[in-house]
Parts: structure tokens; C-alpha cells; sequence
């Protein structure tokens, strides 16, 4: 997999992932200068390019002079999010997000509202590739992101692990309103459906944003990043 | 100006704005079908076309079987931004935000948490353009944008009018805790820069969210997106 842009790279270099290789456009300096002195301490191989040869690897195609080589995204195993500190665990799943600029940005708003991590189903949703992990900012190089076969499965997992699991999409209860602490997990559908009909009886509860005009709703990882920025605001 | 998608095409033919000519895809059904019937009712001029034409015509490449065309965005009077109730006020800028997904995710932003509008600057600033208003799913046609030559003045005016300015970023007072009832301004900074250093030294104060992780930011969108319903929490 390519890790391509230069806060993608370098969030990567913060973590102990192996990376293969790296490519650096000729004549370093700014952040690609950071990015070679870290690069170097680990010592990781890199091989400084022109801007033809980067644009050739570039499947993004920003990849602002960074290109590091990396083994296929590690997915955690499901169990790995619940081995947080009991009372105050925070689980978030994609019910069929299917874009990867959505599925990137729910990373980057996991990683900064701090929870133990997200689920993500195989099938009908984007998926951890090269192009979410610079969209997220490199977000996912720190988040855990588990891939289980379906959503509803998971939801009985967390649930029998004593998790309230909260839906959230329109014609629910109010979010403000609702005890958002000890261990929650929240569900944000995709970005036509919403949540799936099965998906959104499991739930404990079905949470909705307050709208105040006409557009019926917001984009999946603004209203996910409201609602999990709510439940943090409350569990401080 | 052409306005693509079934969900912003149908927002548009909610409004009043004058359509010049709709084009539709052959064997319209579901959607399209109210596209139709809406449109129908509105006199206005629908064209059947294959899908290969649309195809030819769409800028956006995502046009779902439906293409409006309308004179250019309407940008509104900084004044009109203004003309709300004293005291329940609440307007947003945005200082340097260029990707046009978050234009889009910002004005959706706007009209669900009910603000009396956008300002944008006429540079270093994505503009409303067509893309922008099918990101926005439509909410760029009821929400008012302004466009100002420069940020700085438009705070300016904004304090005269007695509003307080907060710019959004790293490094300042915690959110929470921050009083956002009364007649108030959000600045957003841009996705790379952030906020312009004059631009912070104008605003009344600088606020943050708190960052749980080890990435240093949220997307753009979603910080204001969080912050606009932190501020409609309080309000209601």
C-alpha cells in the first residue's frame, strides 16, 4: 500500500509501522526535510526521485513529494476495542460509508475525540486504502479499525459486552438530552440510506441532530464528529 | 451556471431562483420522477435526454440523471447577513478555505445549524460554483453567502454590529466553557494555513477543541461543524 502526502508520511514515521521504502522528491527541504531526518533515524530506506517518477507511483495524485511504501492496512481484531477501561469506552461503526472522504475524515474525528476505535463492515463500504489514510490525515496509522463481516453482528457483540449503542440518524430522540458516558457506541449510516432498517432496530437508541433549515441533512462525518464531540463534552 | 444531482437539483426547485432549462434523463422514474413533477408545476422548460448527453454536459460527473441550469450564484450583501433578530445573530467566515468539499460541507453546515450566513473572500477561497452547490446538496441555495474582498474588514464590520468574533484553531481558550449565546461570529481557517495571523489577532478570542489523539486537527468542516452546534446547544 502507498502512503502518499506529506502529514500522511509523516504521521506514519510517528508510528512503529514498517515502511518499506520511501520516495522523496530531489531536493528536500520544509517539511520533506522533517520527514528525511525521521526517516533516516529509523533507518528507512529512501530514494530521492524527480517530480516524473513521483507523479508515475502517485495513485492519489497528491502526493506533495512523499510517497512511503507500506504492508496492507492492519485491521484490529473486534475484541481489541473493547479492551479499553470499562465505564468509559468509545466505540464508533460505519453502517455503509461508502466514500473514502467521509470514511477518512470519521478516522481523523475517532483519532481526535479520542476513542478506542472503529468498526467497519467487508462489504458495501469503503474500505482502509492508501487514499483514506492521506484523506484522514494519517489518522488511521493511529486509530484501530476493525473489518468484521456485518455491522449487526458487531452491535450484539458490544452490546453483550455492556455497551449502549446509539444510532444515529433523523426522526430519533434528541441527541442533546441523552447521557452520553460510560461505554457508548455510536452507528453513522451511509451516505444515501442512512442507517440500514435491521441496523437501526438493534440499536439502544436512534439520536438526531437538531436541523433548523430546509436541507434535510449533514454530511456522515460532520454529524458523526457533532455527536461524538457531544458525548467527549460530556465525559470530561 | 449548472446545478447537478438529483438532491440538488430538487433543493434548487424549492426555492424561487429562475431555471433556465432542466435536463433529464429518458424514462425518468423515482426522483427524477418528482424532479419532473415539481418542475412541471413551475413552468419550467425539461429536455429528455440519453444519458450520453448528460454525460457531455456534466462538469461534475455526477450528475444523476439530472442537470439544471440557472444564471450565476447570487451572492448576498454583507448587510443582509445582518438583518436577523439582535441578540440571536450568528454568522460564519471562512478565511482561506479553497478545497471545495469543505465549501460544500461548510454551507450544509450553516443551513442545519441555522445560520444567518457565510462570508467568503473573493480570494485564496474556493467559490460558489456549481460543484460547490451539489456538495452543499442544495443548501447553497437557501443559505446566503456573502462575498467581502477581504476577512478582516468583514470582522470588522461584524464588532461594529456588536457581534463577537471567534476564530477556530489550535492553541486557544477550551470551547467548552466559552459563552456562545448573543450575536456571535465563527472564523474557520483554511486546510492548510489555518486562520491568517492578523485574521486571529482580530477575533475577540481564539478557540479550540480538545485533541485527544496524536493527529493535530479536524478537518475543517467537521471543527465547524462541532463548534456550530456547540454554539446552537447553548442558544436553544
Amino acid at each position: 500500500m502507498k502512503i502518499e502526502g506529506r502529514n500522511a508520511v509523516l504521521e506514519l514515521l510517528k508510528t512503529d509501522k514498517t515502511v518499506d521504502k520511501l520516495l522523496l522528491q530531489k531536493g528536500a527541504e520544509g517539511s520533506l526535510g522533517r520527514i528525511f531526518a525521521m526517516a533516516r533515524e529509523k533507518k528507512i530506506r529512501v530514494q530521492f526521485v524527480d517530480e516524473r517518477a513521483l507523479a508515475r507511483e502517485s495513485e492519489t495524485g497528491r502526493h506533495q513529494g512523499a510517497i512511503a511504501y507500506v504492508s496492507d492496512y492492519e485491521y484490529a481484531e473486534l475484541a481489541a476495542l473493547f479492551a479499553g477501561e470499562r465505564g468509559s469506552r468509545f466505540v464508533i461503526l460505519c453502517d455503509g460509508v461508502e466514500d473514502v472522504h467521509n470514511l477518512g475524515s470519521i478516522l481523523r474525528v475517532a483519532e481526535c475525540a479520542g476513542a478506542d476505535g472503529v468498526v467497519i463492515p467487508k462489504n458495501k463500504s469503503a474500505q482502509v486504502t492508501g487514499a483514506v489514510v492521506r484523506i484522514s490525515e494519517g489518522a488511521a496509522n493511529h486509530v484501530r479499525v476493525a473489518r468484521v463481516p456485518g455491522i449487526n453482528h458487531a452491535i450484539d457483540a458490544l452490546q453483550k459486552e455492556g455497551f449502549w449503542v446509539y444510532g444515529l440518524e433523523a426522526d430519533g430522540e434528541p441527541l442533546y438530552g441523552c447521557d452520553l458516558t460510560g461505554d457508548i457506541a455510536l452507528v453513522v449510516g451511509g451516505e444515501d440510506g442512512g442507517l440500514a432498517a435491521l441496523t437501526r432496530k438493534k440499536c439502544d437508541k436512534v439520536l438526531s441532530l437538531p436541523l433548523c433549515g430546509k436541507v434535510n441533512s449533514l454530511n456522515a462525518s460532520v454529524a458523526l464528529g457533532i455527536a461524538a464531540y457531544e458525548a467527549l463534552r460530556q465525559r470530561r
